[in-house]
């Protein structure tokens, strides 16, 4: 029974403090308490509980997390959700210091583990007890490439002789660049290279473990010209690096052999017959999954901010003697509470969408070589590659209205808005430039349009399906006729049913005009990426978000008192989306639907007003991991500002170079002959 | 001649490095040089080039600008325009010095001229000499109030017996907060306070010099709490402060009289009846015309960063060995050069409308109390409500744009998008938030709609004129027939002019809904913003903006030669904001002019794709003040980023805390205990 285990753990979910956030927190309609369990499970929220503790020492140095060992791995086979949730957690407070973490002991053993053999499990027994002999990173990206991987120019030549591979850059424009953990700190490096044999033969990109600095001495090695590259926008605890190889010596057996080997005397033989690249497509939809959650992570907490701002942040009147806190103004909840709904359907899509990723993982460790297995690679791949723009982006964009609606306050550094939005900013670029991966998702779309008979389109996933009535949904139209019917969420994945299809049909007949006009596929691709193939993928990943969501909130699971907020919630995520697409011709027509959905949002902002505070307050983490004033728990707005104020470095010092101010009068224009 | 004092002063202009932007220069339909002279004007160009030479010295100290003393005040009535100019070359380099410079020589010193009397001229004369007794501010907000600046409770109260004022903040919530120059540096502040006399009548809202540094050791004076507020999201050579008066006493003569006075004994006296605040709106309108300006400074700079990356940076292509410039890729064409549309388009405006605020305060000077120069005023007032709004939203997405679009190069501090975004941010909301300043806008063109007879509507700047032909324009229909038709800019003028209308219309029924409904003023203003009066002021100022460039493209002192690619800059900036806006009901109707609609705008992107490196040309600054590697003229992008990256502070140093890195090996798990 629910409400038995609720009331059991109520006790662990300590109370906010109390103070002027109360009047929300009273007005909401249901217990946000109820919500965190609900959304999160009671297992995460004592597992969140036992490490989200006020010992700030814990987050000096990497080190320190294995020696606590968070995570091991029968808690993570229990519930590989908890893998996420660590990262979150350690991302909340900084996202260099936990990005530090999982590169190695995640992207870097990973790479090893999947894409190497038995010779290597000394590597991984090595990560995993934090030998200080072995501390990694993976680089595959060089200055001048970056989207194109198939271009890197880095090469591993065989010498038989020796038994080695020589690894060299051919000059300084295919140095690896942009290396975390490679500034400063890492040992080794899984070097990705163009794999040559004796007979000058290439075989193609290839990934080497390359040791670049001593361990003993963290000095670089013979060769390897390797060095940090300085401050970024943001995530500088994160030490991005690059390095140029001048024929350094490795031995044959650093190959990751996985997917082709070369004999001690030169020959290439490979298990694979084709598509040996196209075999680690599955493996690469890891980083961006993660993304799609770490952007969510930063929306989150942007929130947070923003809406305890706004309910304690106080400005104008209808008296001139009684000022409203500004959430109570239309277009402050119409800036952020659509947004809140954004943070409620990715929560659910960055958790549903993981778990999916992890049965294809489970799938791949047991070699499973199925049809299934193989399209819910396919599918994972295309969803990925849109649920990470979907996610950075609406994160990106997010945070920035966070920041302008907490106005002068918002721009303060300690107010944090500023760095959420500048570590947020890589989320849109690595592990694929968000533009150019969208283009993976439509081909995967347009892959079903003609390929399969009418009828028997169906996905592991399913998020396809619904191609089966594709000539239905391009006849359908817009059928809302109140408002009321409107706030519904079935209208909205109506909508975007119709607006994929459209979209989908609009990329199709765009890319064989294109063709038609004697354009190279190159060129096609190119030219039906702007309004067609790009805003298809865009709309297909809403869909798909919407969707699950709507399901969520109908779920016989979801507790009867939350499922209004949840419905409202929905509704409003599926309309704001719709309301931003309405341009697309033909399935609304006229004025009247597209005023209706308007006022049906302002409707649900109004009707969420009430409730902003409590689901904020289910997102947030404790105050010292926000480490905002203006967001704290207690709503002291002022009181926690002014505080952290006159706790700054210097703050009421005169500076020290006060006598040159003083002292040192300028003679107006007396420099003016010298221009 | 025109042609003649070009080729005059084509000498001047120094020619760009060669390098593979060549390709580009050489492609493009246009003289940069041409457009430089023909946008910026000889003697500017001239201006411009005294003093943007490499010498960074310069740029050490504020003081070292009065010495150089750049614009005398001879040359300022010469030509205005160098006042902005001034300000564009030192916030280029440095925005928080050009702020420090004209918080004091600029807003301090016209807060005195313009509020004060003839007892303050000797402030002015210690201004213009920069008595270094004598550096000041602007204390305005307060910690809990911004936009609702009636609100402030910094209180003065006359004492007749010492015939002095005293200065108090009631509580630290009144303490005055963001004041720029304030933190380290001000020896007085203007202080705005309401002003009591002895017989507790509060008579509103005064100025007050107000000493608050000892001037000869730059310690605070006594009862005054002065500091500095820390780190803010960019703009950080800026001192930002905070002050709380503890009953400080200033002589009555500090009192900035110009709209009300204290007599000795105590009476207050105005010389104006009515409307004392309202006085200062015009004059109010300066910070916001300079920053429609200086956010434009920073989207020209982003953009010329993006556009000289996209022309040098090669990815992927039709054949494996042949990559091809991203600017060749029609998603980044349409990406960016919109953005570069805007940036012409708002060069024009942000000139002339400044032009059109110095014919408003030359009025003001000279005591013009005519009706036009009262309309003058309040026209001002709704466009820079507006266009502060436009200027700064329009570069916050273009610098975020393209600080994508330059992956994660643009993500390299060094590069500086990330300081230009951040740098530009506040633009959004000092000076009045964005969101709060379009309710003045709407507010002025409602006022048209009914008070007047049709037919006789004509505003001194003519901005609103065409809301004569208000019944005739709404039933008007979009009816460009073909692609090309829609690429000449009078398609999307007569657009917007609908859509201005449109909106004008539907705010002000849905003003009177909300009146009907029993909302009190207060409310149904609020409950209008959103769809409504915020679309209409946006929609009025783009088509303001829009019209002007419409306006020179046409005129006949614009040179031939340029007039074609201003055309199509003009027609790709008509479109791409009308396509924005394509949403709203009945003007273009069916999928078809939709659909045209995006067929010129990338047939207009494509053909400027040869032009765009040209056109940025014309608005770059010299290398060193652009500072950003991968954006300067040579467009040796990865040399130039390699050198810079290899001159970083210790950037080949192992890190100082090697050792403890090495030696001190965690034992994994050995605190997990202790969760």
């Amino acid at each position: 029974c629910i409400s038995a285990n609720f009331a059991k753990m109520s006790a662990e979910v300590a109370d906010l403090p109390s103070g002027p956030l109360d009047i929300y927190r009273n007005a909401a309609s249901f217990s946000w308490k109820d919500m965190l369990r609900f959304i999160e499970g009671d297992e995460i929220v004592a597992f969140k509980v036992t490490f989200q503790i006020n010992n700030p020492l814990w987050f000096h140095l990497v080190k320190q997390l294995f020696r606590y060992d968070l995570l091991p791995d029968y808690e993570f086979y229990g519930n590989p959700w908890k893998y996420v949730i660590l990262n979150d957690c350690l991302g909340m407070y900084d996202w260099g210091m936990s990005a530090k973490f999982f590169l190695n002991k995640g992207m870097f053993r990973n790479s090893i583990e999947r894409s190497g053999s038995q010779r290597h499990l000394k590597y991984l027994e090595d990560i995993d007890n934090m030998t200080v002999s072995f501390f990694g990173c993976f680089a595959l990206t060089e200055l001048s490439h970056g989207s194109n991987t198939r271009a890197m120019r880095t090469t591993a030549t065989y010498d038989p002789s020796a038994q080695e591979f020589v690894i060299n850059s051919p000059d300084f424009e295919a140095a690896k660049f942009w290396v975390g953990n490679l500034g400063k700190t890492a040992t080794h490096a899984i070097v990705f290279a163009q794999l040559y044999t004796p007979d000058q033969v290439c075989h193609g990109l290839h990934s080497f473990i390359v040791p670049v600095r001593d361990p003993k001495t963290l000095l670089a090695l013979p060769g390897v010209l390797v060095g940090d590259m300085g401050k970024k926008v943001g995530q500088n605890g994160l030490d991005n690096g690059f390095a140029m190889f001048h024929n350094v010596r490795i031995p044959r057996e650093n190959l990751l052999n996985s997917t082709g080997e070369v004999t001690p005397d030169g020959r290439y033989v490979t298990p694979y017959k084709v598509g040996r690249f196209g075999a680690s497509l599955g493996a690469l939809s890891g980083g961006r999954v993660s993304i799609i959650r770490m952007a969510l992570v930063n929306l989150k907490q942007a929130l947070t901010i923003a809406i305890r701002f706004s309910g304690t942040r106080r400005q104008f009147g209808p008296k001139d003697t009684e000022e409203v806190p500004v959430i109570e103004y239309q277009l402050q909840q119409w800036r952020l509470i659509p947004y809140l709904a954004a943070a409620y359907a990715l929560e659910h899509f960055s958790k549903t969408f993981y778990m999916n990723f992890v049965e294809f993982q489970v799938g791949l460790l047991q070699r499973d070589k199925s049809e299934r297995q193989s399209e819910l690679g396919r599918e994972i791949h295309a969803m990925a590659c849109a649920g990470k723009p979907l996610g950075s982006w609406t994160a990106q964009r997010g945070i920035q209205e966070c920041r302008e609606a907490c106005g002068g306050h918002g721009y303060l550094a300690m107010n944090r808005l500023g760095d959420l939005r500048n570590d947020n900013d890589p989320n849109c670029t690595y592990e694929g430039d968000n533009n150019v991966l969208l283009q993976q998702t439509s081909s995967y779309l347009l892959s079903w349009l003609h390929s399969k008979p009418p009828g028997r389109i169906e996905s592991p996933l399913h998020t396809v399906d619904f191609l089966n009535d594709f000539h239905q949904i391009l006849e359908s139209k817009f059928t809302a006729s109140t408002e009321e019917a409107c706030m519904d969420s079935a209208v909205s994945v109506a909508a975007y049913k119709w607006l994929v299809c459209f979209l989908l049909d609009g990329s199709y007949i765009r890319l064989q005009q294109q063709r038609s006009m004697g354009k190279d596929e190159f060129e096609a691709r190119n030219n039906s990426q702007v309004y067609y193939c790009h805003s298809l993928s865009m709309a297909y990943i809403e869909l798909t978000c919407l969707q699950r969501f709507d399901e969520l909130t109908r779920a016989e699971d979801t507790p009867a008192d939350l499922r209004a907020v949840l419905r409202k919630l929905c509704g409003l995520y599926g309309l704001w989306l719709t309301a931003l697409c309405s341009s697309a011709g033909g399935y609304l027509s006229g004025r009247q639907p597209a005023e209706m959905i308007q006022k049906a949002i302002l409707s649900l902002c109004a009707q969420l007003k009430n409730d902003s505070v409590a689901l904020v307050d289910v997102l947030a983490p404790p105050d010292f991991i926000l480490n905002s004033p203006i967001g704290y728990a207690d709503g002291q707005l002022y009181k926690n500002l002014w505080s952290t104020v006159l706790q700054g470095p210097e703050v009421l010092q005169r500076p020290s170079w006060w006598k040159e101010f003083c002292s040192h009068k300028p003679h107006v224009g007396s420099l003016q002959a010298k221009l």
